[in-house]
């Protein structure tokens, strides 16, 4: 494995679109006791149901913690590959390698990750165990690697229509806690000889309360070039109204970088969900501090979803509106199926099935 | 990957020679405090060396601890994969998997490992990481994997010639350590169903002070089948003249799984190797009682050396026989380069070059 320190648009290299066929993907095993309630066993099923449906088309990897790898071994079926490697936590979309191809070779982007803000507003501390991940998955799937630890980016925080095209937040990439140095303008410039993208539409905001600085990956996603999703609600007394209403006029007076206009795909949020007080007993305390207070709002949304080759794992969270975003879903990705994966176990984290996956396009 | 409790040889499967062809060559990098002298930093640079020349001619793998991967990355050139693992120490000839073939795939022999004793005479305790490495790294090679971890085994305890012929030595496979409740001909069952041989040769000793209890890659070895080089001193005062000359007696009165004399070729000792008292203090003690003692003689031997696609790798001792012993390496291998490495860095831990490496066949 090569440590590069070269640009990847300037070696011809882009990051393609998550529904560009895949190699496989990345998950770790749960484990961090103030994240996953109850020691993680409810949060290992959720997972262990995410990584076998998209085993069922694609390889999956999964990273067990040196403690962890016998449990993995002996939940999961003999088509999933486990190793070994330490994590602080198990979000792999935003700790495993971007990666970029050139249309027959990968390489893995390495960025810096501080736990989604660093010591401004950083979720947990010490994350050297995640920051270390991605340089050691490239070198397990024996691609090189880029060296860009200097630069503070999670894979939740950006999608890619793979035509030149990224969409992603001003809440969370002009947060203080990733790369406060750096002008809108210059982060733009790192996004596209990084991600080998022409043009950004940056949206204002994402999830309400969503404690990434809101990733673009719970609000707004690509189903195919031109076409996203958005996270909707009809409910103009939700502060989440403003928030999504302000994402649609953006995206509809927007282009993508082959000039084409953006259609959106309301996806309906499902009623506000709150943590309740025995869950919140579950989890370990967070420096003497309760880590959740009871009735604390989650991010809940349907967009984060995860396209296998095969499937659409879209979260469930007991909802009425659970089916109508498998439905929409079913839409808009006619050759795959969509499968509804109760997910209210993942959400408790922090996040869903698309932050627990990281792509590996086909090479 | 699947995890087999069938037998290798029922399935049509068998251990390949070491001097067939490899996919490459499983290690281990260093860290041990009461193994490795001095913080291991010179046991790390020679077992740099090793993996440096075995990676030119075949894919070298080596584990790091969470807290070597980095250290590791930096000393090893690009073509050498570093893969996270933890371990109790750095003898991947015993600790990784047993390598079967049926000409077409491969799979992995998960022997129990026990430190070479156990209870009774082991040389650590705990040895449970080292125990696990095996299975997971059949899980990093995608090969399904045998779960024989009842029967202990380290894999330096045989040699194959991979037409059928299998030698070992009494003093270490029926030592009270390892599986006394077997007898002789129990586990030449195993070796049988397990390795697919149909012939055992059982020297009685290996090399003097070996606290392996002699383990067979000290003190004899197949260059081709039916043609052996065993250690030799011709000094009748060193208690090792003893145990090769019982050595050769067997062999030459022995044939191989195909009817065929076993050709010695006698491979001379260094003198007798002493470690230091600098030695002794640069190593960490074990339970409060000093690991080594200065003047201890340690297990030298050229013997204990690895065959990759492209070279024999040989360990040196600064003695005037090192050359001696190239030179005889050189004619048993003319399709192969001998390297000599300066070993002595690798001898106080124990073992030599042999004993740090597990090929992969060729698949």
């Amino acid at each position: 494995m090569k440590i590069l320190k070269t640009y990847p648009a300037d070696d011809g290299f882009y990051m393609p679109a998550e529904f560009s066929e895949h190699y496989g993907c990345i998950m770790i095993f749960p484990h961090r006791r103030d994240s996953w309630q109850y020691g993680a066993y409810a949060a290992r099923k959720a997972f262990c149901e995410v990584i076998e449906t998209i085993s069922l088309s694609e390889k999956v990897i999964v990273c067990a913690r040196y403690d962890d790898y016998d449990s993995a071994r002996f939940m999961l079926s003999d088509r999933v590959k486990i190793i070994e490697m330490e994590s602080d936590d198990s979000w792999a979309r935003d700790v495993a390698p971007t990666f970029v191809t050139n249309g027959n070779t990968i390489r893995g982007i390495d960025w810096g990750f501080n736990a989604w803000g660093g010591l401004v507003d950083g979720l947990y501390f010490p994350w050297d165990k995640d920051n270390k991940m991605a340089r050691k998955l490239c070198d397990v799937l024996d691609v090189d690697t880029y060296n860009f630890r200097d630069f503070i980016l999670e894979g939740g925080s950006i999608h890619t229509d793979g035509e030149g095209t990224l969409i992603t937040t001003e809440a969370c990439l002009l947060s203080k806690g990733r790369n406060p140095d750096m002008s809108k303008e210059e982060i733009e410039d790192m996004l596209k000889r990084t991600l080998g993208v022409k043009k950004i539409i940056w949206l204002k905001s994402g999830i309400y309360n969503d404690e990434t600085n809101e990733h673009i990956d719970n609000i707004c996603a690509f189903t195919s070039p031109s076409n996203v999703v958005l996270a909707w609600t009809e409910d103009q007394n939700d502060p989440q109204y403003k928030m999504s209403k302000s994402c649609l006029d953006i995206l509809e007076n927007s282009t993508d970088a082959k000039g084409r206009k953006i259609t959106v795909h309301k996806l309906p949020l499902p009623k506000p969900v709150m943590i309740t007080k025995e869950e919140c007993e579950g989890l370990d305390d967070m420096n003497g501090e309760p880590t959740r207070t009871p009735n604390e709002r989650l991010a809940a949304s349907y967009v984060n979803f995860y396209i296998s080759n095969g499937h659409i794992l879209c979260p469930q969270f007991g909802d009425e509106n659970d089916k109508k975003a498998v439905e929409i879903l079913q839409n808009l990705f006619p050759t795959r199926k969509v499968k509804g994966i109760y997910a209210r176990d993942i959400l408790i984290g922090g996040g869903n099935i698309h932050c627990i996956t990281q792509q590996i396009p086909k090479f």
